[in-house]
């Protein structure tokens, strides 16, 4: 139900982007097409995938012409075909290509981002796991990709450090423990707020369990460790694994009974699908 | 000799990505970290890369502790082997766990990039013919993406709309043909901007060849299509090649005698390659 | 250990905050201070008080004179008697003028909170009970204000929207039910948040513990039914206790053994503690 | 005849807090309703009140749903009692849940702020003192709380640093005495402002006299100093009244014939006034 | 066919204008205007001139009053006589009076400009030579002066340093001459781009031309060096010439048969024209 | 005494003109100038002129290099001869190259104010009218021209709308007439503000006096009129001109015994005066 939020970070970096891009001006755009010619154009999937960003496109070509009209044939979360069309638009010629490059960028990635969490989300099939995403996000689009991943089918982990707790290995360094930094968190976080803690360890695990934290990260164990700390946990908490993830690997690690799987590929790692513009092909005013 | 240009638009994503990352708070560092301890810290390559972003790296560290030291073991293009230290940093141990996810979020991805552009470069040879990025950046970072390019030991094509002029399609259909879109534009546009026309076919080719534009894009033409243009060119015009190219092919291309080769894979589709940080190792105060 | 976080929200404020007050300049200071003119000068508590806000009033200063000197005598969360200095100050005199009342402003109203929390706290004594405040800040003032009720000794309930599920009476109504928007929720929330539900009746205390809740907010409720309703709950859930407290009954509803009351106001209606700043005094250059 | 005045300030605020409470997003709201569902809420009073703030309350509200209808049934400045619909909104459910906090919480202060100044006001019947307000507003809301103030039925002192001159003790001793410092604005201030200066003693009194100024602040004197300083003046300055000001001598004070009363009260230490939002409540559509 | 180029410089330079002059408030127009009264102005010439800013004056209108009809009997590049009408408005009288100055104000600046550019470009007859501008432009206008000097019917120069190289001297002076710099710069600079090198010698002139740059500027010779330099680059570069034009000289330059004159008083040194706006004559509702 | 005020609207100011001047990089210079070069410059007058904007300059320089030492010989308000020295740099050569376009069109446009209004001055001789400006600035400059014209020796009008009332001729016809504006207006503004009335008759001006307005501006009267007019106020209020005043006027109008005279052209028509930078020249390091 929860669409894409527009939220004030994200409004800006949409005008950063049609910034950076535009400038002083479309010099050629502004020297050739008339300020008030109009044109029907369509967005086009040149390659299979599921896409995601609808909103935010329309949002960049309305930034250069509010009354432009932007009709999607899909929604979020849909598979395209190679070759369907996936919006049509109607509006300002100069304003359609002017803001085609930028609104495409945005729309190409996000559909990657989805495109790729659907492939790894059938991989896990009607497993219990959740698969997650990671704070390895390119920065200034936190929002946009973690909606991308959950179009794709993927969770989120926290937003960002405002969210949520994760107590890592420096901080425990710098607390002198996991029983020191967890009594010392607990004093002062939110009751809405759970606590986890990364464990390399049986031994961390161990005292992770004894302070009752409610999230234990296995991090970067291999498969055998993982079984044993699942075991060991035993459900008095839930479980992430955490580095070293891969598609091969994913469907064993499901298997293993653990409640989370966080993958930072999910975001800093995928590939832009392909989606071009034709402007003018069958208009017909 | 260009390094990083920290434009307005940089410095308002660095800003963007720290919000969206801080927020109100970083609540387990807040609660666990004194604000005066100090540390020192390492970056570290984990896979073998090329080094891009130092500069911003430092910046993103500095907004949180301008006094922190940032120390880079190498420079912007240099080469990294895997397990070789990048950065040491000494600080506030505050600001180095808060920072910690931006920073290495920007510098794998730009690092990524250059990674990527070096072994692109390095299949072109020594062929006189220059690799050019396109406008398929990530939307917000095209200074830095383009720097990064560069960096990689490629070349860029126009920064956005405002200091090139490239004729295409679309722009080609709302003039009238090529002929009256040239003429057009020549009346207003800078003395200092060369002028580029996209052609699709032979003839077209011809057309932009009278009306004397000073390079000719050939768009997603096939390799003997190519060579005949190259030839019927003859220099009188610069030749790029854009659309369908691959590391497969990229090298046949240059023989073809193209004066450049634009690949959207340089920016849109690198994977972000790994560099993590250390806190605390080897500290020594 | 959590200091004042200085986000990028509480900067805004503050560039806000001395735009409204200097606008198109101090037309008093300017005609009559020189500019290179040097003072002393001290901030005074002239009523008992409990500080906060120090580090926001050192930053007011030096966005007018970077090189200020700003040494607090009492930390935030201290104890002022009457008549007690709290801060010297050595920096331009047109700075300190101008700077004057916006700093001030800043800091009775923060400490004002810290005060008022102070006393609220002090009567549930040893209570395991949870004091804490509620959304109902002054808009722009968020982060600031639930710094002032930590530092008086209350807690945060959470900071917004964003980070915390709180399911109320209307969320209820536009889901169908506490089962319904509950088991929806669960589905997308991050596993590192908790969901609070708000109930009016027994009858909705009982259905939020069936679908398994982590926090009930019993909401203005009278002590005999918050009685009975903590006693169903029996521990299976937090306890909130919301609407109707006061400085009398809270002690009373701490002794029904609940665990949280959550205080509106806490922020919403503290008085301004008096603070001034005498300049010149005692000044020997 | 003057309304609120939704100032570029103004509006930066209304983001700021739009900002600082959705942040990256209304977990609670995204998840459980439906981005096109409608519905009809009202702002009820819930404790005699004088309304003020409703042109902000919409302007908040639209900032989330721009075709939101706000319908008002008082208008700022009129008396609503216990129980009474102030507002009757209707548009996108998710809107009014989202914003329904921030909006209350400016209104809830600024309607504060307006009853207590008509409280004040009334104290004062028919007299021809003129009851105003200071500088000491909370920091980002100056234009808000002395809009407030004039709905409540009292005046505004300067609005900032720019637009009056008061010349406080800190800058008589920083000129060398008043008749120096009032010579030497008087040679720059534009011919539009008239200047005040603070007086603490009789002998400051008929120094300000006779180098001839506007308005004389009698600041922190008793009644009889008061009574013998506007004796002393006799019609030759406006007489301003400042500093230990109470609801109790507030009348005596008038009765002494000075022109002005300033209560900082009147802005920094008022209270939030009770109103709340229902939605869905006698929705027919 | 380019119009106006809003970008984001110009609205932030808008935002920037209005709020320099709107401050907290405006306190005639407040206290004497009833918000919802509407008024008709018109905009009169009073003076011959040509009309620059149309759209621009419209968006600072409707920035105050969305609805505001703002009907121009002229377009951009039209001449006026004195005392015609130029624009006729209707809207709220507020948002009219409040905003006139404003909107004036940048009118009649750029109207000024493109008055001088098209006296400047007469001179020039039907001469071949481009005349152009610099970056002497008023700081944050460049992108409407430089539009008001189109408007005039005269050329833009570069937009700014990102859109064109210009080497000066200063430049090959750090590079160790102007083969050093023309040759570092080429590996360097976009395909699209051409170099332009300052010489203020003939000895320059010969370097350039070896090393094959685009355009050669002419830095302040007498015309008879002109002359030689012209005849020397004997088409084998532009030919800009730039210092100590006048309007006495332009056509002898022109004769000498250089491409480019670039002359910065047409930016740096215009003078306003003089524009009113007149509220309620002729109101026929 | 009172200096340059660099308010918030300043420095936007700033920002952007450095923006629209660098854009996405300054492609010259970063391609031939080493980042860590240093070099010495000089900013000399290439005709007499009125020193302003000195303190503005240096901000220009030090937004691109913090450390950059900026020396000037002269201080604002000082007259330079042709050919002297005004200031001496040192710093980072790129920053130099960069920033000098931008700080050379400040430092010349508020050196051309102050040229200007110092010759204005030199017309009045010891008269005591005071020459003023009006809000015929630079849309964005507001502050930092009327700093020059006070640089030149002149005198501010109000800063805006906000910082003085000015009832004009259009305020009248809404208000139904001068008695009844002034009654109104009177009953909301500040104590601190006085009251000035447009009048173009003596009927007017008799009205004016009647209501008691502190200022009457005669508008647009003959020389016979305004003598008239300054007779019948006869020192009841201050009396302004405006409108027609020209330096052949100016003394005969100040003749007249009228208090102040308001110029447009001081701000909205000057020319900018010759400043240039010189870089290396005279370097030792």
């Amino acid at each position: 139900m929860r669409g894409l939020v527009m939220t004030a970070g994200v409004r800006r970096l949409v005008d950063l982007a049609l910034e950076e891009d535009i400038g002083s001006g479309d010099i050629t755009t502004d020297a050739l097409v008339a300020s008030e010619a109009r044109a029907r154009a369509v967005i086009v999937a040149k390659e299979p995938l599921v896409v995601a960003g609808l909103d935010l496109a329309r949002y960049v070509f309305q930034r250069l012409d509010p009354d432009l009209r932007f009709e999607p044939t899909l929604s979020d979360g849909d598979a395209a075909a190679k070759g369907m069309d996936v919006v049509v638009l109607n509006g300002r010629q100069a304003a359609l290509l002017t803001a085609e490059r930028t609104a495409l960028n945005f729309l190409q990635r996000l559909s990657g981002i989805a495109t790729q969490a659907r492939a790894y989300s059938a991989l896990l099939g009607k497993s219990a796991t959740r698969l997650v995403d990671t704070r390895k996000t390119t920065p200034g689009w936190r929002v946009l990709e973690k909606y991308a991943v959950r179009v794709g089918g993927a969770a989120n982990h926290r937003m960002g450090l405002f969210d949520g707790v994760l107590i890592k290995d420096n901080h425990i360094a710098a607390s002198g423990g996991i029983t020191a930094a967890v009594t010392r968190i607990r004093a002062t976080v939110s009751h809405l707020t759970k606590i986890e803690v990364e464990a390399a360890t049986l031994d961390q695990v161990r005292e992770a369990l004894a302070v009752g934290v409610e999230v234990i990260m296995l991090d970067n164990m291999d498969l055998p460790a993982i079984e044993a700390a699942t075991a060991l946990i035993a459900g008095r908490a839930l479980v992430e694994v955490s580095g070293g993830v891969t598609a091969q690997n994913l469907k064993a690690l499901a298997a293993a009974g653990v409640d989370l799987i966080s993958v930072g590929a999910l975001t800093h790692s995928a590939r832009a699908v392909d989606l071009s513009m034709n402007i003018g092909e069958r208009v017909k005013f």
